[in-house]
């Protein structure tokens, strides 16, 4: 019988739909779950694909039907399972094979994994895959960390397998090591903003102007057709516009506002702390939802504190929903430009030489954030490679110069109706900050030396780093 | 020679300024530091307290002069050397003695240190000390983490140099091991909160009204004569006011807008995430810090987008002072709750059984952020020691009703202004997300469910977790 290509352990619903996936491009894939009822069951629902795949109920009987150097991939609970299942594979293994965790691993736990493995022959592979089911079983967007020449190995397979952007595929080779699932983790920090920004203008819409979830999903659908063309604002519309079956309502309104997380927004924030990057509105989207979980507080602060009163909404509805539409697009930008700066950090960092313009060009199709804003941004950074921030560019600062006033005037009218925009206005305050030559740390400096004798940096350039004040500690 | 009541190694800035003060109040000190010049000169410069003070070139000759059992101060720079001295003075230590950290120490580092001494008989106290140079030498904000016998060994000493809020002492055993220094980390987390929501105060008057270094100075001093009475507000004042001396311009002015940062920030905001609570004012008042280190990058980012035109300012001058003054009283709230809100999580996370109202009430006095406010609060947790958050106590929620709109009409103002409040609008959205019983997080849930099947709650309770869309896989 003639090997497979590839394998993968692990059918659940991402690592079953990623098998069909990779047999339906025409590779051949031996499969294996730890329950061999799942196993079978797959194949017997395969359908026309079986002739593509090698279903395997030991792990001898997997390993040996996979053409060396065996490319393997482990799709199963991040964490201690993954460790678990690498020890029960290495018996079977021989030098050159590559072990490759698509979870949703903790980079700092790929790279231990990595490390581990230095002088076993054995090496890994740590893959970001982006998509969900849908992109799993039609085209993910797929982030691979590890050795070049491990990448040479599944280059083939993972390009027939991934989504494709005017027929550029959708995965790329970003660097050693943890590579790969760092950039998953900013992307999916970077999916918490967006979502709680798309959030946040339905709240203004639905609690601001009172408009029905049909309404607002309306709306969405006609902001898809322009610059805020992506994956998420098209779900918005469908989902906005969905009924319940039960109660012929419509679904959103029945569904608890309870958001709940899986980590990647935390680790992202946890990240950018480590790196000394500023990434306020996904911290901003984290925090949202931490709040929305805690529901039963929120009922009793209403009860108590009342909602205030909503200031009065701007006559010209069509003005404020094109101010609305911007005001998204601007905080897209801030969004973004932060979580690329994190990256270019941990580039540095770890020494990945993360490649910038890839990462958005296999961003642009396949994952939960795909948007034609993601292709201009390839455009961007493809021009200005090592520029400092993605909002200095020629194409994004014109596009800030463009959007920031709506930004403003949403921003400025949520806070002054109680509607909650952390996102939305981090966002605006990032910017704010950012293109502010003079500051206003010089203040917090004052202060610093004050009580802490910390000293400062005068304008002048003088040498004379304390102040005029206080004790004959810091006599200036 | 009469032995000492307690000693303490490492004689810097902190060190010797606290030597000092234990020595003033009546308790006898001995005193070691790695070079012995600094022991000599400090002893030299100790004046009427050198009877009060052993100075010691040898640890044998230090460690002897101690009264059994012995605490150990350590006041030397964090990290490390804390390690490093603590494995130098153990062979001359006995059964019962106690090493005191007394640095900025990551509590996870006291715990560790902590739980290393478990069998060795002897133990270990992490003790924040908050208020400078000047709080070491008249009276710190101190907080205590150990075991309650060690404390007792200590109180004493720690409590006749505390600083004093209304003659009660700034001092308090706060749980075991890392209590002490978690506390301690929130404190200075809340500090940069504090700090960075006067600094965004001053930007409006200084940027938005075009009000002079002293002008501003002069309204601090008003408002500190009211309910922001704090000792920030104070020490704004008086660096405002101050000149400096070399070009006899305001001092403030001639001092480079860039802050420095220990590390602390970003450890509250590390251990929000992992504790699951939203800080975004403290994550505000980080990223504050982050961005204006970037001065070249903001320099730059101004000549390429230009500055925002200002709002007009509003015509009535004196009813817009107040309504800033109201915003930072408001914002306060906020970023007091968030840390309040994280210190809670901790306590539950370590078993610490954390006091509010007394950590409230030690940090009346002593450290940097002591203010009326701070008495406000410990009376609101007095009330009530275990309310969900500080925002729904009686006397804040009033304070809420009272300021909010302020706050509201500042960052409306600084939004459409581009004049950066990133702290004033977190804390902003953050009432306005903590108050509203029915969020927005129900469109995040029905997009999670759409792309990932992760499901929902229903408002009527029905156990139907998925909606009716998409594919067979999650068909509702």
């Amino acid at each position: 019988m003639e090997q497979a290509e590839i394998g993968l352990i692990g059918l659940g619903v991402m690592g079953s739909n990623l098998s069909l996936n990779i047999a339906e491009k025409g590779n051949r894939i031996a499969v294996f779950n730890r329950s061999p009822e799942a196993t079978r069951k797959f194949y017997a629902e395969a359908g026309d694909l079986q002739g593509q795949i090698i279903p395997c109920e030991t792990l001898e009987e997997f390993v040996e039907s996979i053409r060396p150097p065996r490319p393997i991939i482990i799709m199963i609970k991040a964490g201690d399972p993954v460790d678990q299942q690498m020890e029960a594979l290495k018996p079977y293994l021989s030098a050159g094979d590559i072990m490759i965790d698509a979870g949703n691993a903790n980079f700092r736990d790929t790279m231990r994994r990595f490390d581990t493995l230095k002088d076993s022959g054995l090496t890994f592979i740590g893959m970001g895959v982006s998509g969900g089911e849908e992109g799993a079983r039609h085209g993910p967007s797929i982030m691979v960390g590890g050795k070049e020449e491990s990448w040479k190995r599944v280059d083939k397979v993972l390009t027939s397998i991934s989504a494709k952007f005017n027929d550029e595929p959708c995965v790329a080779w970003l660097g050693e090591n943890g590579a790969g699932h760092f950039v998953k983790t900013i992307h999916n920090g970077i999916e918490y903003a967006d979502m709680q920004m798309i959030a946040e203008i339905y709240g203004i819409l639905r609690d601001g102007l009172g408009m029905s979830a049909a309404e607002i999903g309306e709306v969405f659908g006609k902001w898809n057709t322009g610059r805020l063309n992506s994956y998420l604002i098209e779900i918005s519309e469908t989902v906005l516009k969905a009924t319940d079956p039960v109660s012929s309502t419509p679904m959103v309104d029945m569904i608890v506002d309870r958001a709940g997380q899986k980590g990647t927004g935390k680790w992202s924030v946890i990240e950018a702390q480590n790196m000394g990057v500023a990434a306020t509105a996904i911290e901003a989207a984290v925090a949202g939802r931490i709040l929305s979980s805690q529901k039963k507080e929120r009922e009793e602060a209403e009860a108590i504190l009342g909602l205030p009163t909503l200031a009065e909404a701007p006559k010209d509805r069509a003005a404020f929903l094109a101010d609305l539409e911007n005001a998204l697009l601007a905080a897209k930008i801030g969004a973004y430009a932060q979580g690329f700066a994190v990256m270019s950090a941990a580039s540095t960092e770890f020494g990945w030489n993360l490649p910038m313009p890839t990462i958005a060009r296999i961003w642009r199709a396949g994952c939960i954030i795909r948007s034609a804003f993601l292709d201009e941004i390839t455009s961007a950074f493809t021009k200005d490679p090592d520029v400092a921030n993605l909002i200095v560019t020629p194409a994004f600062s014109q596009m800030v110069k463009e959007t920031d006033g709506a930004l403003r005037r949403v921003v400025s009218y949520a806070a002054l109706s109680g509607l909650p925009a952390p996102a939305l206005s981090s966002a605006l305050a990032y910017f704010d900050a950012y293109r502010r030559g003079r500051g206003t740390a010089n203040l917090i400096q004052a202060q610093r030396d004050f009580f802490g004798a910390h000293g400062f940096e005068r304008v002048d350039g003088l040498d004379r780093p304390h102040g005029p004040w206080g004790s004959g500690l810091n006599q200036g």
